[in-house]
């Protein structure tokens, strides 16, 4: 597989941004059932092995999953404060979740867990994510015995995966920006005004 | 007009992160007229005076014009990596062009003009933002003599006003989410699971 041009220019962004902490945080839009945009900070978890296929780690129960549920479309928005670049990546976003009927899909989610941190895990045993304090009761709890990585994930864990349909990139620096358009024999670079 | 909690909080974190260049960085998300996200990072310019509506600039030439046309929807989504809160700000977001029927907003606009550093009067001067610069010509440019905070902005400059309607707050660091919504007699602040 050749290395799409956008996937090059990210790798080299991350790689010399890694001396800081966030840079592996991005937002992703979805739009909610009502048409309204959502908002919200993910951490990257790396691209599918020998694919282009960028995932996340989430909660089922977040309102995110109503969102995809209505409409699958996503987008991260990466921005590199120090380098000055930001990366625009458009695209279907999945959910794995405990129910996938894709084996191989079901294998990167055990992965993904297999890969957590124990606070990333404990989060994940946490009550139902923005659901209101005072109607919180012990059912609304995972299994909270579930810390060792040899555990199966709890039942709301999912793997995220951004199928990326179109790339925008500028570096405020150079005064570049470029639109990447898959085509069928790999993708097009297209320059465009920043 | 009291200042209503989430607005303290993000004062307090603005000024908690003012050292960080970034910190004044969040990004917007909109929907598309087909109903897909879209997500870019803007750079904030204040409350309007005793307001809470909150201020950035933006070029109409760009998408998200296109995309406040068919839905004036918009959310922000502000991280602070090092104190780790995210404020999540949804509401209606209307832009302030040239054509602006409203005198004070208007007023705003100018004043908005003469607030931007002489790089970003510039950048508004520049060619058709995401027009492919092999389609772009001379009409594309807007009049790039208007360099002094003294002259009349661009046509194409705007300023970007949220009213907002509900936020989300959360602080990782001490495990509190709160959702703050609007009601008849000021907000109301609902402490939600993180």
């Amino acid at each position: 597989m050749t290395t799409p041009a956008w996937r090059q220019a990210l790798n080299k962004s991350l790689d010399s941004n890694k001396h800081l902490k966030y840079s592996t945080f991005f937002q992703i839009a979805t739009t909610r059932p009502d048409g309204r945009p959502a908002n919200r900070t993910v951490a990257f978890r790396g691209f599918m092995d020998k694919t282009d296929r960028l995932t996340f780690t989430t909660d089922t129960r977040t309102q995110k999953t109503k969102d995809l549920n209505h409409k699958d479309w996503a987008e991260a928005c990466w921005y590199f404060p120090d380098s000055r670049e930001q990366y625009r990546l458009l695209g279907h976003l999945t959910l794995i979740g405990k129910d996938s009927s894709d084996k191989e899909l079901s294998q990167e989610r055990l992965k993904a867990w297999s890969e957590c941190s124990e606070t990333n895990r404990k989060w994940f045993s946490g009550p139902n994510p923005g659901k209101p304090k005072a109607e919180t009761s012990d059912a609304d709890h995972q299994d909270i015995n579930v810390r060792s990585n040899e555990d199966p994930p709890v039942d709301s864990f999912a793997l995220a995966v951004l199928d990326i349909t179109e790339v925008d990139y500028v570096d405020l620096l150079k005064n570049v920006r470029d639109r990447h358009e898959p085509q069928s024999s790999g993708w097009n670079k297209i320059p465009v005004n920043p």
